[in-house]
C-alpha cells in the first residue's frame, strides 16, 4: 500500500514549479528550465510530504538538509514557495548583478541555500558530508529519548554530477561507512549538454551504487507517479543502514514542445511554448510569475510542519538541558560556532634549544593538544595518515558500528585515496555545522581536490587542509610527488589562508589563525623533513603573516622566506655577515594574513633601504609583490635524498649567501634608491 | 583447458623479481617492496608469455603498452631484466639524485617507461587513452590483411588507483567506448597505506566494473596460480567489444615475514627477512642484486619474440606501402610526430574591420580550417560541445561502431562530464603517438583536472586545451563559474603554456605555437564575449608571447594587459591620450614563450622609462614579474549580463583610465627614473 495521499493541489503546485521555472529563465533569458520542470514532481512530494525546516529560521539545527547538486532555479522557486527570504522580485532578478538569485546557488548568500552548487559533481558530495555530520553529532549527543539530532540529507542529482568523479569518490564512501539518512533522487534524463547521454553515459548507474553497498530504487514514472516517488522516499527513510539513491526516470522540459530533447537543456523557451504550457495547466497565458493562492497554502502548511517540529525539538532541547546539562552546553556550544575557551593557551611554544622537528610533526603535536579540548575538530586523511601524522594517539575511527573499526561517535575519518571527494565531503561538514574538519594529503595533491577547495573559500567553509611533504624536501619520491606550482596556486584564491609555517611556533600560529577565521579556509603546507627552532619566532609575531625574524640595522639585504627554507635563509645571512653583508631575514608564513595587516605594519616587515630577495623551494611566481629579486625552483624538482636535491637547486647556505651577494652588488651598482616593492599607487 | 604451458624457471624467474624489489627498496632505503612481490607473478607471465615489445626498439608503434598505474619499483626490475637501457647500477641507483630510476617512473626520462605514473589513477585513465588510441588509428589505417595497429594495453593498478575518481571516470568511459584491447590487472591485496582496504574500501570492485560495462574476470590465487592469470589475461585478449579487468587477489609482500600486512607496504624489508626470501627461493641469501641467468635467458626468450614481431609488423608495413602509399605516408608521418607541411599557411588572418567575435568562436574557425589537413588532431570535450565550440562541421564521433553514433575512425570524443578523465586520457593519447589531441571544458574547470595537466607538462605530452568562459565575461553563470585563480596556477606550471588571445591573429598564434611545440602541453583560455580584431595583432607578433600592440615614443605609461582586456587598455589609452597621458599597450598572451624570448626584445616590450600598469580581469597574483602596478579582480567575481560585471569590476575603458592616471601621477611624484621590472639581478 502506498504511503501516499494525494491531494487536489498536487497538480496545480507542480504546474506552478513549471511555469515558474520556464519564466524565471525566460525573464532572465539565461539558465537551464529543462532540469527544473522535470524535476518539480519529486521536490513537490518531497517539500510537501517529508522535507523537516522551518523557512522563518532557516539555521535551524535539526532540519533537514537538501542540496540541489546540478544547482539551477528550482531551488530559487522552492525557497520562494516555501516562505523563506526570496521574492517573487527576487526571481524577477535571476543572474543579474547582485541579485539574491545568482546564476547557481551560493551558500552564504541567500537564505537557505546549504551549499554552493553548480560545479558538478560538489553538492552531491557536500551531501555525504552532510549525513555523515548528522551521523557523527547524533552519535556523540543523542540519548535515549532524545533523539535531538536525526534529520535526513536530501540531495538532487542529474547525469552530470554521476560522472563526475569526485561524486563516485564520495558515494564509494558514503556506501562503506553506511550513511542511512541520505537520500539521493536521481534524475534520469537521459539529457546532459552534449545531447543524449548515449554518447557518453551508458554505465548502469542502479548496479555502479550496488556496488558501492547503496540501496537502489527507481521511479519509472518520475513526471507523473506521485505515489511511486513518495514510496521511494519512505523507503529510503526507513533503510537505517545503507544510502538511498532513487532512479526517477523524468522528462527534460516536461510540458514543454520541446520536452525530453537538448533544446530545454540550457536555453530558454520559446514565448508560444510557455504560453502553451500555462494554457494546459490552466494558468493565464499571459501572466508571468503567476502563483495561484492554492500553491502558496499548500506550501505554508508544509512550512508550518517544519515550524511545529522545531517547537517540538526546542523542548526537547529544553528537556536535554536538563536532564544532560554538561553535553547540552557542549552542544550548543558547537551549535553556535564558538570554540572553548581557552584552547589558545593550549598551543605548544617552541624555543631554539627544542630540537629540530618536520613542520608535520609540528603539526601533530598540536593535534595532540588540542582535539581532546575541541571536539569539534574532525580529522581524516586520503590514505597517508601515517605520513601526514593526522591521526592523534586514542581517537577514534569513524565508523559504522558494525564494522567493529569504529563508531559514528569516532572523530578520525578514513578517507581513502580520494582526496577530491575528501575536500568536497569536509564542505559539507563543516556547512552542517558544529564541525571543524581538517583533511589532510601532500600539498601536491591538494590539487587533485581543486576544485573543492575553491569552493570552500568562496562558499566560507571552515576547513583546514593539512598538506605535507610540501617541497623538494620530500626527497626520493621525486618530481611527480613534489609541488611547484601548488602554492601560488593556493595563495590566488581569495578568501583562503595558505600557510608555510618555518618551525614550531609557526606552525601553533598557524593553527591558532586557522581555528579563528571562521569563515576561511587555510591549507597548512608542512615539512617533510626536519626544521630548526628559531630565534625569533613567536605564535604572535607568526599570527601577523610575515614578520621581521631577525633584525639587522641598516641593512644591505632582506632575505624574505617561508617554512623550510627561512633556516637556509638565516645560515647564509650569517655567511653574508662574515663578508660584511648585512642581512635582514622575514620570515612570510602566510601573504594573505600579512595582507590584511596595516600599511604602516606591512611597511615596516618590507622597508625600503635595501634590496629584498625571495626564497622558496617552489616556483617564484607571485614572490615579485613582496621582492627585487627571487630565488626559487626553475622549474620541476628531483628524486633522491632531499639534502642533495637541495644541493642540486642551489638552495643552500652557502648558494644563496653567493646569490645574496649578487643582489647587493647588483642594486649598488644601480646606484638608485631601493624603494619597498610594497610602496605602490594601487 | 588452460592456455598455459609452465616453464622450470617460471618459479626461479618470480622469485628473482621479488628478491629483487626487496633488494632495490633496501638499497635505497626508500620505496615501496610489497607491491611488486605481490605482482611479479602477474608481471612474470605478462611479459614472458604475451607481452609483445621489441627492448631493443623501444618506440616501436604498434608494441603492447604496459602501465604500472601504481607506479613502483616492478616496472625498473622488469625493464632490466627485458634489456631496456636499464643496467644493474641504475636499479642501484633507485631514487638516487639523477638516475634513470626515480622515485616513479617517468616518461621520457627512461628508456620503455610510457607514461608517468605514481600520482595514482593517473595511469589507468593513461591507459584508457592509450586504447583509445589503438582503436582509432586501426580503425583509420588498417586494412584487409594489414591489421597493422592492434596492440593490447596492459594496465596493472592497484586499490589506491581505484579508489580515485579519475579512475572512475576512465572506466565508465572506457566501457562505453567497448575498448577490447584494454586489460586492466588488479592487484586485490587488501592493502593501502592506512592498513586493511577494510577501513574505507569496501566496495564491490568487480561489480563496479561490470556496472561500466566491462568484462570482470578474476583469479583467487594471484601469489601462484601462473595458469589461472594466463587464462584470465588470454580472455581478456579474446574479448573483443569490452576492455577486460581481472581482479587478482595477491598477497603483499609475498615471501616477506610480514607478507599480507601493511609493513611490506612502504617501507624496506628488515635484512634477516630478505635473507629468509632468497633461501626460500634457494639463492645465496648474502648476495644482493642477484640474477640467475636462467631469468635473464628467459627474459630474452620475450624479448627476442618481440623482436621477431617487429620484423613481421615491418615486413608487413613494406606492403602496405606498396598496396596503400597514400595511407602509408600519412601514417609514417604521423609515427614522426611531424605535421604535414604548409599547414601553418592555412591559419586565419584578420584585420581590424573584420567583425568582432568571441575568442572561443574564433578558436572553432582555426579547428575548421586546420582538422582537415592534420588528422592527428583527435577533439572533445567534457561535455561542452555547444559552448567550447570544438566540434568542427562533418567530423564524425569517436564511437563503437555498435552504437551507430559514430565509428572508432571518428576524430570527435564525448568525454562526458569528466575532466579529470579526460586530461588524463588526452596525456595517454598523446604518449601513443600520432596522434595531437585537444581537450575542452570551462577554464575553471580545467582545475577539476589540474592532476593530469601537471603530468602532461611533466611528462612532455603535446595535449591543447581549449578552455573557453575564460573570465567574469562569462557573465550570468557567476562566480561559481568565473576563474579567478586558474590562469596564475597554470602559468606556474613549468613547460606549460598557457595562453589568453586577444583577437582573431593572436588565437592563430596560440594554435600555431601549440601545435609547434611537440613536447609542451598549451592551455588556450579564450573568450565567451565577442573581442574586436586589433590594429596591431599579427600572428607573427604574437607567437613571441607578448609584444608591443600599440607604440607611442615617450610614453607616459605602459598597460600589459591580454585576453579580453586588451581592448579595454585600448579604449583606455584613448581617453588618456585626450588627457595628454602618452599610453602604449603591450599584449602579453603568453608569459612563458614570452620569457623564452632574448632579453634584448624583452626588454624592448617592456622598457624603462615609465611605469608599467597590467590588467587582466582575474586574480592579479603574478603579474608583478611584468609590471610596476597591477589592476584586477580583488576577489570573486559576480553572476550579472557581463557588460555589467566588467563594470562592477571597473574594468572599463574610462576606469581604467583614471587609474592609468593614478599610476601616471604617482610615479611623477615618486621622482626616480622608472626601470623595467624585467632588469634584475637574478
Amino acid at each position: 500500500m502506498s504511503s501516499f495521499t494525494p491531494e487536489p493541489t498536487d497538480d496545480l503546485s507542480i504546474a506552478t514549479i513549471r511555469t515558474l521555472a520556464a519564466d524565471v529563465v525566460g525573464k532572465a533569458n539565461s539558465g537551464h528550465p529543462g532540469a527544473p520542470m522535470g524535476m518539480a514532481p519529486a521536490a513537490h512530494v518531497l517539500f510537501t510530504r517529508f522535507f523537516n525546516a522551518n523557512p522563518k529560521s532557516s539555521k535551524w539545527f535539526n532540519r533537514d538538509r537538501f542540496v540541489l547538486s546540478n544547482g539551477c532555479v528550482l531551488q530559487y522557486i522552492l525557497l520562494h514557495l516555501l516562505g523563506y527570504k526570496l521574492s517573487v522580485d527576487d526571481l524577477k532578478a535571476f543572474r543579474q548583478l547582485d541579485s539574491l538569485t545568482p546564476g547557481h546557488p551560493e551558500a552564504g548568500h541567500t537564505d537557505g541555500i546549504e551549499v554552493t552548487t553548480g560545479p558538478l559533481g560538489q553538492g552531491f558530495a557536500n551531501g555525504v558530508g552532510f549525513a555523515m555530520a548528522q551521523a557523527h553529532l547524533g552519535a556523540v549527543y543523542n540519548r535515549d529519548g532524545f533523539d535531538l539530532i536525526n534529520n535526513y540529507t536530501y540531495v538532487f542529482t542529474g547525469d552530470g554530477c554521476l560522472m563526475e568523479g569526485v561524486a563516485s569518490e564520495a558515494a564509494s564512501l558514503a556506501g562503506h561507512l553506511q550513511l542511512g539518512n541520505l537520500i539521493v533522487v536521481y534524475d534520469d534524463n537521459h539529457i546532459s549538454i552534449d545531447g543524449d547521454t548515449a554518447v557518453a553515459f551508458t554505465e548502469n548507474v542502479e548496479q555502479r551504487f550496488l556496488s558501492y553497498g547503496w540501496q537502489v530504487l527507481h521511479v519509472d514514472n518520475g513526471d507523473s507517479d506521485l505515489a511511486g516517488i513518495s514510496d521511494a522516499i519512505t523507503q529510503g527513510r526507513a533503510e537505517k543502514n545503507k544510502p538511498t539513491i532513487i532512479r526517477l526516470r523524468t522528462t527534460i522540459g516536461y510540458g514543454s514542445k520541446q520536452q525530453g530533447t537538448h533544446g530545454v537543456h540550457g536555453s530558454p523557451l520559446k514565448a508560444d511554448d510557455i504560453q502553451a504550457l500555462k494554457l494546459k495547466a490552466g494558468f493565464p497565458p499571459d501572466k508571468t510569475f503567476y502563483i495561484p493562492k492554492e500553491t502558496y497554502d499548500t506550501y505554508k502548511v508544509a512550512a508550518l510542519r517544519g515550524a511545529k517540529l522545531q517547537s517540538e525539538w526546542i523542548s526537547l532541547l529544553s528537556a536535554y538541558e536538563k536532564r544532560y546539562p554538561n553535553e547540552h552546553a557542549e552542544l550548543a556550544r558547537r551549535i553556535s560556532g564558538k570554540l572553548p575557551d581557552g584552547w589558545e593557551q593550549t598551543l605548544p611554544v617552541y624555543k631554539p634549544s627544542d630540537p629540530a622537528q618536520a613542520s608535520r610533526k609540528l603539526s601533530e603535536i598540536v593535534l595532540s593538544v588540542i582535539t581532546p579540548g575541541i571536539p569539534d575538530l574532525i580529522g581524516g586523511s586520503a590514505d597517508l595518515t601515517g605520513s601526514n601524522l593526522t591521526k592523534v594517539k586514542g581517537s577514534t575511527d569513524f565508523q559504522h558500528p558494525s564494522t567493529n573499526l569504529g563508531t559514528y561517535a569516532g572523530t578520525y575519518i578514513r578517507y581513502g585515496v580520494r582526496e577530491h571527494g575528501m575536500g568536497a565531503i569536509a564542505n559539507g561538514l563543516s556547512a552542517y555545522g558544529g564541525i571543524v574538519p581538517f583533511v589532510a594529503t601532500f600539498l601536491n595533491f591538494v590539487s587533485y581536490a581543486a576544485g573543492a577547495v575553491r569552493l570552500s573559500a568562496l562558499s566560507k567553509h571552515q576547513v583546514i587542509w593539512v598538506a605535507t611533504h610540501d617541497s623538494i624536501g620530500l626527497g626520493e619520491d621525486g618530481p611527480t610527488h613534489q609541488p611547484i606550482e601548488t602554492a601560488v596556486h593556493l595563495r590566488a584564491i581569495p578568501n583562503l589562508d595558505f600557510w608555510r609555517p618555518a618551525d614550531g611556533n609557526e606552525t601553533s600560529a598557524s593553527y591558532l589563525v586557522a581555528l579563528r577565521s571562521k569563515e576561511t579556509p587555510s591549507v597548512l603546507s608542512l615539512s617533510r623533513q626536519n626544521l630548526p627552532n628559531l630565534e625569533g619566532s613567536t605564535i604572535e609575531r607568526a599570527s601577523r603573516g610575515g614578520y621581521v625574524l631577525h633584525e639587522v640595522e641598516g641593512e644591505d639585504l632582506t632575505i624574505v622566506s617561508s617554512g623550510s627554507e627561512v633556516s637556509i635563509a638565516l645560515e647564509a645571512a650569517g655567511k653574508l655577515k662574515a663578508e660584511g653583508i648585512k642581512t635582514r631575514i622575514v620570515s612570510m608564513p602566510c601573504w594573505s594574513v600579512f595582507d590584511s595587516q596595516d600599511q604602516q605594519y606591512r611597511l615596516s616587515v618590507l622597508r625600503s633601504g635595501a634590496p629584498i630577495l625571495s626564497l622558496e623551494a617552489l616556483s617564484t611566481t607571485g614572490w615579485q609583490k613582496y621582492s627585487h629579486e627571487q630565488y626559487g625552483l626553475p622549474a620541476w624538482g628531483a628524486s633522491g635524498p632531499y639534502q642533495k636535491v637541495y644541493e642540486k637547486f642551489g638552495i643552500t647556505g652557502t648558494n644563496i649567501a653567493a646569490v645574496g651577494k649578487k643582489v647587493v652588488q647588483f642594486y649598488r651598482e644601480q646606484g638608485v634608491k631601493v624603494i619597498s616593492p610594497l610602496v605602490k599607487a594601487l
